[in-house]
């Protein structure tokens, strides 16, 4: 697939206002035997999925994740404790089965698909081959990639966001909470103290090499926020690239997109820059532990279904929140009406 | 099922602390292909169930929610804007399948059951026949029922906790979120206007008289806060009463229990008062929207794992929250370790 598509598709994207739609979602969630208003953002999430598919009674039997990986330049520079081997290592272990996001999607029946957008090395077995290239250059010291590989790599993503009811999205790639605090960086201003955290867990020596990473990539390419693609090259990678295009597509095709945590919101910023009107079929599931998220989902205006401290990627809290959407979806489809059930309603 | 085998079997109850089992389960827990603490309180509650259940490999296979359902004399003075046959409707709806409840056990793979602790009216076909009688005595001039009864109705809850690997609690009962605000008044010498909130959606004349009826109920009986029989006599519901000995009965089974929101969370202070270390077996599920549950909560020492502005009862957060339990146990139990899915762990 070619950006030029996705720039035509992305024309098309519209804000999920509805009115009609939404009075008749309203009425039938007020009609069913519960306290008005009682399931609280089970309500809200019910109506956002009505507006986002444009049915009155949506759908949610489909469900996919698609978990987009990719290696990082910037780990020469000392900002993960792991080795850039272990993207490769836990890419293979996504398809055998035995990874967190595995785990979730096998028990909440959500199918899975592993992309290799960027992964160093060959073709991992299992997983859908789309590498842009072996791995970003180091940020700290050209670009992390071509304009023309940041559009190639959100034309990739783009593509896999078709023929599911729910989709959510996660990723796997050593070094990419350095990468995802450059784009919040460069998208905010904010100073790279506020953007960085400890990712998988690295000690102080590292996090103070992770801000300098951040600073000297931004001093260094001084991108501008309004052009997506150029921050996108200079301080980006293949998998948020890929996770920005998913995104896209998932609101170009009227699907609800259920996100993760700090590094799939960087790449809604992307996608906002691109398209302010995507960010309404974009879900918000979990706020993450990792220092950073809190500014990112501010800046998105976005306020996530739950908080379990959790920052471990891959889609897990995608996973959890997909649970909550289908959840909220069956009740509003499937609980009675107080005229089926004859349940009298309240007086007052 | 008698009262004094209730007293029997809850003077057994212990403290879950288990040292060995617990260093176990840590190891297991940092053996696997993550980052250390990075599902962090899906973490928590792996352990937290292994420790209840006494084994490393906890299970999750077998779960049950059960729905108490009562009706309360304080609705004469009202403080509903539902008139008390809406519980046996309720009822009925439960059975048949249209409620929020029904509907999310449906989804999740919950086992439900439906028990009559003192409706009003006849039997409800479908329902478990445990009532007490049918429904309480109106608080504000009477104590709500005997000693006798309030036994009665912890006996009952107690016999209905057991054969599950996780259980949950939900309630139906026109009034109960007055007696709910009653108990918490009781029990912690709150003054009513911060236990009362709208329940089903009071208009502020009804909350005024809520107000009033806790006051005047609280001046009448003074009831001893180190007496749970006493209290749950004096401003108890026959539903909350069996939720308490439910509580009791799942930690004497050693089986984890998840909470629903503000009713469910006032049976746990009746537990708590009668054996402290049943509060170990309990996970509370939501932060409930009704005003008074944020002071339950603390009164409790508790930290639910989700809010979504939900204030609907039956059970619903509780199956949510069986969700989240499920989630955590199976990623405990079925991640691969690094040695397993030869990955390399962090170099720091």
């Amino acid at each position: 697939m070619k950006f030029d598509l996705v720039r035509d598709a992305i024309a098309g994207i519209r804000p999920i206002a509805d009115e009609k739609l939404e009075a008749a979602v309203r009425l039938r969630l007020d009609s069913l035997t519960k306290p008005p208003g009682s399931l609280g953002r089970l309500e809200d999430l019910a109506l956002r999925v009505a507006l986002i598919q444009q049915k009155k009674s949506p759908a949610v039997e489909r469900q996919r994740i698609t978990v987009f990986c990719a290696d990082h330049g910037v780990t020469v520079e000392g900002v993960s404790p792991c080795p850039s081997e272990v993207t490769r290592q836990m890419a293979a272990n996504f398809v055998r089965g035995g990874a967190a996001i595995s785990v979730l999607c096998r028990h909440l029946g959500i199918e899975s698909v592993v992309v290799d957008a960027g992964v160093l090395g060959g073709p991992i077995e299992g997983t859908v081959n789309g590498k842009i290239a072996e791995g970003t250059a180091n940020f700290c010291r050209e670009p992390a990639m071509t304009r023309a590989q940041a559009e190639d790599a959100i034309a990739l993503g783009f593509s896999f966001a078709g023929g599911a009811d729910l989709l959510g999205v996660g990723e796997m790639g050593i070094g990419n909470t350095t990468t995802a605090a450059a784009l919040l960086a460069a998208f905010t201003g904010a100073d790279a103290a506020n953007c960085v955290g400890r990712g998988t867990g690295i000690d102080d020596a590292g996090l103070a090499r992770k801000i300098e990473a951040v600073r000297r990539a931004i001093a260094l390419h001084r991108p501008d926020s309004r052009d997506a693609i150029g921050v996108l090259a200079a301080v980006g990678g293949f998998e948020i690239g890929a996770m920005a295009g998913y995104i896209l597509g998932a609101a170009a095709a009227q699907t609800p997109v259920v996100l993760d945590g700090f590094i799939a919101c960087s790449a809604a910023l992307v996608a906002r820059s691109l398209c302010p009107a995507a960010l309404d079929y974009v879900i918000f599931a979990h706020r993450s532990a990792e220092r950073g998220h809190a500014r990112m989902l501010e800046e998105l205006g976005a306020d996530p279904l739950f908080d379990l401290g959790m920052r471990l990627g891959e889609g897990t809290g995608a996973a959890l929140g997909m649970q909550l959407v289908e959840s909220a979806v069956l009740l509003y489809r499937n609980m009675a009406t107080f005229a089926e059930a004859g349940v009298a309603g309240a007086s007052e």
